[in-house]
């Protein structure tokens, strides 16, 4: 049994790794976001394990916080969407063993078994294997990547997926029908960009929002976004179906492997 | 039994339909695209039902062959994925009943139940309600529109929908990473976009070109996205993370409903 502190673990993805960790038997307290000076020193005094989930715009503060007070051989940890900062401010404000962890699926999941999970073992020794085993008895997916690749890799996974999502929800709110009597005229296709679209713009806007403006990687997919819709728009505006059929097939073979 | 014959019923929808319509205990003859004259003189006049799934483009030309050659009493009807045209050519080169029918769903689908079937009934008497009857009696819903309604609708379910999905799929593979890679790094909602940019990049690219191409009112959702783009891209590129919220909030109430 390890005696592990989430900041953050009263809501979202903190309150998940919460009961997630409890039910592997471990003793998890958990703090809301405004914790105290004093309370992050006691808890960093007496658990082994500190995890920081907190909105991205806040978890370089928290941890700059608790950073401090970690012991050389207690593990510090974020859940944050975005690794270099986090990893790099965790590095340089504690002494204790770093390792920027990224469940890649929502609070809302059934079971994690098949699901994503990326780490970042920054300065990591005998907890790795540790965090690296509760993951996988439950069947989820480990990889260990920099915190370079891992931003490069949620710039496509999360920014220029999300803004995608964005982006057909504003034209489709703006298209003078209501929901209900889109939904009667539904493809299966269509129904499954309904679900991804309700998750997106119900959920956390903040999330989002954080995920498409701190992630410097999105900007130059955005670019190439802006530039093909643009020439998709061309060819349609010219009614020019085989120039389209033509673009659609010449990216196909990145799909086909699938 | 009722005698039907299917123009374009070797392969895709024509060919799930006439499977269906077997099913049904109906009497289906299957007809390529490129059938000759006197064989569908001879199918209008033996055939009760003439059903015309043949490529958008070529509908209209299939359904002036055919359509002089149908009887009063006949039924002639088409599947294809946009209406105003075909159904105002069936009404002109025949006397027969006419109905436009869009299911909407592909020809790879498990079962219909639940699936939705938009009709057209624009010259139609005892042969909606034999149809609608085939269709509910198998668990799909149908809706009855006008052409000009089915196609303003379609502009969004289809046209806005599969414009999102072909813009995602091009920054995508243009990307440089590989697909095996980036599906190490998959979230759940990423790997729903994944099976939606498979179908439309390997299935039939000159379907989608088609949809994008030849219904009039795609163009002002065109428009809007292209605005829309450029508005969050700046909002992106300012990294104003609370104007991002803020746009997605404002439009969220559209989707609550779900």
């Amino acid at each position: 049994m390890t005696k592990i502190g989430i900041i953050g673990g009263t809501r979202g993805m903190g309150n998940w790794f919460a009961r997630f960790l409890e039910k592997e038997g471990h003793a998890v307290r958990v703090f809301g976001r405004n914790v105290s000076e004093a309370n992050i020193a006691e808890m960093a005094d007496t658990c082994q394990v500190v995890v920081v989930s907190v909105p991205m715009g806040a978890t370089g503060e928290v941890i700059a916080k608790v950073g401090p007070h970690m012991r050389k051989a207690s593990l510090l940890m974020d859940l944050t969407s975005l690794k270099r900062d986090s990893v790099k401010t965790m590095l340089e404000t504690s002494v204790s063993e770093v390792i920027g962890c990224h469940p890649l699926f929502g609070p809302r999941i059934n079971s994690i078994a098949g699901q994503n999970v990326v780490l970042c073992p920054a300065r990591a020794r005998k907890w790795l294997s540790w965090l690296t085993d509760i993951f996988e008895k439950n069947g989820a997916f480990v990889l260990a990547a920099t915190p370079e690749k891992h931003d490069q890799m949620m710039a496509i996974v999360q920014g220029l997926n999300h803004f995608n999502t964005i982006m057909m929800g504003l034209v489709l709110s703006k298209a003078g029908v209501s929901l209900s009597e889109l939904m009667k005229f539904a493809t299966p296709g269509f129904r499954a960009k309904m679900e991804i679209m309700e998750r997106v713009f119900c959920q956390n806007p903040g999330l989002y929002a954080d995920i498409l403006t701190m992630n410097p990687d999105i900007h130059r997919h955005i670019e190439a976004y802006e530039q093909d819709v643009a020439q998709l728009k061309k060819l349609i505006c010219q009614g020019n179906s085989a120039g389209i059929a033509d673009v659609i097939e010449k990216h196909a073979s990145f799909f086909e492997v699938i």
